[in-house]
C-alpha cells in the first residue's frame, strides 16, 4: 500500500495522478489532497478517494468546502496549510503538481519530514535546486521524475553508472506554433498558442511549450536531477513526441524511452518506481505511426531556451529570475496584455537588469523572485 | 586486465573484437585466438596481439602457421584443438564468433570450464539454447550477447524486472533485396545480395539478412537469452538499423538502444559490461539523420522468418534442423548452385519431412543437424 499526497490535485497533473490512483485502487491510499481554489472538483475528489486532510488556496475557499466534504475531512488553506500536509502526515510520497514557483516551501518540507517526492513541479528545481538536491541527498530521499522528458532519462540510467553519461537530449515537439517563422509569430492569440499538437496540459505549461522556456526549464531540472553540466544537455526537435527522451553513453550507445504521449505512464512510474504495473494507456505501434523525424533545436527561432541555457550556465539567482519572470510574462499574455512574442521581451529585459547574486535560502529565492515578478510586471 | 580468448577471430566479428582490444590495449590480454584456414590474418594478428596459443581448422594450416608465429606460440588444430582453447588458459572471456553450428561444443567447453561466453554464434543457442542456458544457470556463467540486437535489448533491460517485459522487438533492416518484390527475387546474384544497406558483415549472415533467416535466428536466439515466449517477440522493419531493438514493458513504456551501425559498440559492452568504456565509432546525431522509418514485417515476403518462428515454437529438434537446412542452402546458393529464393524452398522442404523429437545432448544435436544437412545439400 502506497500513501499518497498530492499537491495540485485539481490541475492536469493532479487529476490524471488519481485516474493513476483510481486505476490499481488496491496499491494506493490518498493521505492528503491540496488545490487552489477549484473547490467543486476537489469535493468530489475527496469523496471518491477520501482523503484525511484537504487544503484549499484561502479561508473563504477551505469553508466552502468544509461544508461539502465528507465528515471527519480536516480542512487546511495557505500557504501554511499547503506546507503541513506536505509535510505530516502518514504519506511515504508526495506528488508536487502545483504550478509555479509556489511549490518551492512545501517540497521542501516534504522533504525534511523524509517523504519521497514524485516531481512534476519543475520551477522548484530551477529555483531552488542547489537546495533541494543536497536537502534530498542529507535526508536519504528520492525525487522521482515525473515529467515524461525527466522520467524517460531516470528510465534510460537504470542500472547504469552515472559517470558513463557522455550526453543527455531532451525531445521538444516544437509546441504549437513549430511551423511558424518568427515573422508569423507576430500577433498569434492565446486560443491559437494553447492549441498544443500532442500533449494535453495545463494553460502556464502549453504556452511554455509553444516558446520553449519549458523546454528550458527542463534542460535547468534536468542539470540537477541527473548532476550533468550544461554542455552534456541537448535539445532536439522531434515533432512526433513518441521520443521522450534519450541519453548518450561514453561508448556511443544510446538508450532512449520510448511511448505515445500519455502521462500517466510517467506518473505512475514514480509512483511504484523500480517496479512496472500496467496502465490502460495506449502500447506504442511503430509500425503504425510509420515515421519520426527530428530537426536541429534552432536558438535564434527560440530565444526562451537560448536564455534558460544562459541562465543555468550563470547560476546563482539567474534561473530564479528566469523562471519568475516567464511566469509573469506568460500571465500577462494569457490575460491578453501583451503580445505572444513580448514574453521573450519581458524574459530578456528582467534578466538584464538583474545583478546575479548567490540565493543561500529560501527567504533570498522569495526576496529575488519576487523583484523579477516585480520587474516583469512592469516590462 | 580481462583475459580474451577469441573463437574465429580472423572473421567480421573477430577482427572488429581485436580493433576494440587494440583501441585499449591496457584492458586487455589476449589469451588464444582461434581460427579457420585464414593462415596469413592469423599470423599477422597473432605477432600484433601475442597469445599463448593458436588454432587453425586441421594439421596443414597448423603446420603451415607454425613457421610463421612468434616463438613460443602454442599452435592446436581441428575441432579437439578448438574445444581445448575455449576451456583451457586463464581466459575469463571466450567470445564465440565462429560461425554456424560449429562453434556448440567450443563454446559448452568454455561454460564447463566457468568462462564467461561474449556470444557472437547465435547458432549456438538456436540449436542448443536448452543446453547452453541450463549448463550456464548451473555453471554461474553470464553470456553476454554480441548481435547488435540482442545487445541492444540485453541494454535495455539494465536494472529492470524481466518480470516486467510485455514485449522484445528486434528491428531488421530488410537486408540488400528488402525494396523488392517476391517476384523481383527471381534470378538475383550472389553479388546483388551481399551488398547489405547498413552493416558490413560476413557472407552467411549478410545472405542471412536478405532472406530474413538472420532475423529468425535472432527471435530464437532472443527466446533463450531473455527467458520469453515466442508470443513476447516481435520483428519490425527499420531500414536505417539506427533504433537497434527494443523492449516494451507492462506499464507501455518502451526502452530502445540506438545508435550508428557499428558492430564495435556491442562487442566492446559484452567485453566490458556492465562498465562502459570510450569507442572510437561515430556518435549518433538524429538531426542529421532527420527521420527513421518503421514498418510491418511480412511473414509473406519472408517466409524464412515465418519458418524460424514456427520451428521454435515447435521447438525440440526444430530449431536445429532450421538452422542447419539454412546453413547448407545458403552454401549452395553462395556457390552458385541454386537461386536465392531456392534457400527457402530447401529449409521447407527439409522440415516438412523432419519428425520433431527431443535433442537429450549433443550428440542427438550433432546427429539430427547432419541429417539435416545431408537432406538439404540433396532437395
Amino acid at each position: 500500500m502506497k500513501k499518497l499526497t498530492i499537491l495540485g490535485s485539481t490541475g492536469s497533473i493532479g487529476t490524471q495522478t488519481l485516474d493513476v490512483v483510481a486505476n490499481d485502487p488496491e496499491l494506493y491510499e490518498i493521505e492528503a489532497l491540496a488545490a487552489g481554489g477549484n473547490v467543486n472538483l476537489l469535493v468530489e475528489q475527496a469523496r471518491r478517494f477520501r482523503p484525511k486532510t484537504v487544503c484549499l488556496a484561502t479561508k473563504a475557499l477551505a469553508d466552502e468546502a468544509t461544508a461539502l466534504l465528507p465528515p471527519g475531512t480536516r480542512v487546511v488553506y495557505g500557504e501554511e496549510g499547503l506546507v503541513e500536509v506536505a509535510a505530516s502526515g502518514d504519506a511515504d510520497t508526495v506528488v508536487t503538481a502545483i504550478m509555479g514557483s509556489r511549490g518551492l516551501n512545501a517540497t521542501l518540507a516534504a522533504i525534511e519530514s523524509g517523504k519521497q517526492i514524485g516531481l512534476a513541479n519543475k520551477e522548484t528545481l530551477v529555483t531552488a535546486g542547489h537546495l533541494v538536491m543536497s536537502q534530498a541527498a542529507r535526508k536519504g530521499v528520492s525525487i522521482l521524475p515525473i515529467d515524461s522528458e525527466h522520467s524517460a532519462i531516470f528510465q534510460c540510467l537504470n542500472g547504469e553508472n552515472r559517470a558513463d553519461i557522455k550526453r543527455i537530449t531532451l525531445t521538444a515537439s516544437g509546441g504549437s506554433f513549430r511551423d511558424k517563422t518568427r515573422e508569423q509569430l507576430v500577433g498569434v492569440t492565446v486560443e491559437q498558442a494553447l492549441n498544443h499538437p500532442n500533449w494535453s496540459m495545463g494553460a502556464k505549461i502549453t504556452i511554455d511549450s509553444a516558446t520553449m522556456a519549458n523546454k528550458g526549464l527542463e534542460v535547468i531540472e534536468a542539470h540537477w536531477l541527473f548532476g550533468v553540466s550544461y554542455d552534456q544537455i541537448s535539445v532536439l526537435i522531434h515533432p512526433e513526441s513518441i521520443i521522450h527522451s534519450y541519453v548518450e553513453f561514453v561508448d556511443n550507445s544510446v538508450v532512449a524511452q520510448l511511448g505515445m504521449p500519455d502521462m500517466r505512464v510517467p506518473i505512475q512510474y514514480a509512483l511504484t518506481y523500480p517496479d512496472r504495473r500496467a496502465t490502460p494507456t495506449e502500447a506504442l505501434d511503430l509500425a503504425k505511426i510509420g515515421k519520426l523525424h527530428f530537426r536541429e533545436m534552432d536558438f535564434h527561432r527560440y530565444p526562451c531556451l537560448r536564455m534558460a541555457f544562459e541562465s543555468g550556465r550563470l547560476g546563482r539567482s539567474a534561473p530564479t529570475v528566469f523562471n519568475a519572470a516567464n511566469e509573469v510574462a506568460v500571465d500577462r499574455f494569457l490575460k491578453g496584455e501583451i503580445a505572444f512574442l513580448d514574453i521573450e521581451r519581458v524574459i530578456e529585459t528582467v534578466l538584464e537588469k538583474h545583478q546575479v547574486t548567490d540565493l543561500p535560502d529560501v527567504e533570498a529565492i522569495t526576496a529575488m523572485d519576487a523583484w523579477a515578478r516585480r520587474e516583469a510586471g512592469a516590462v
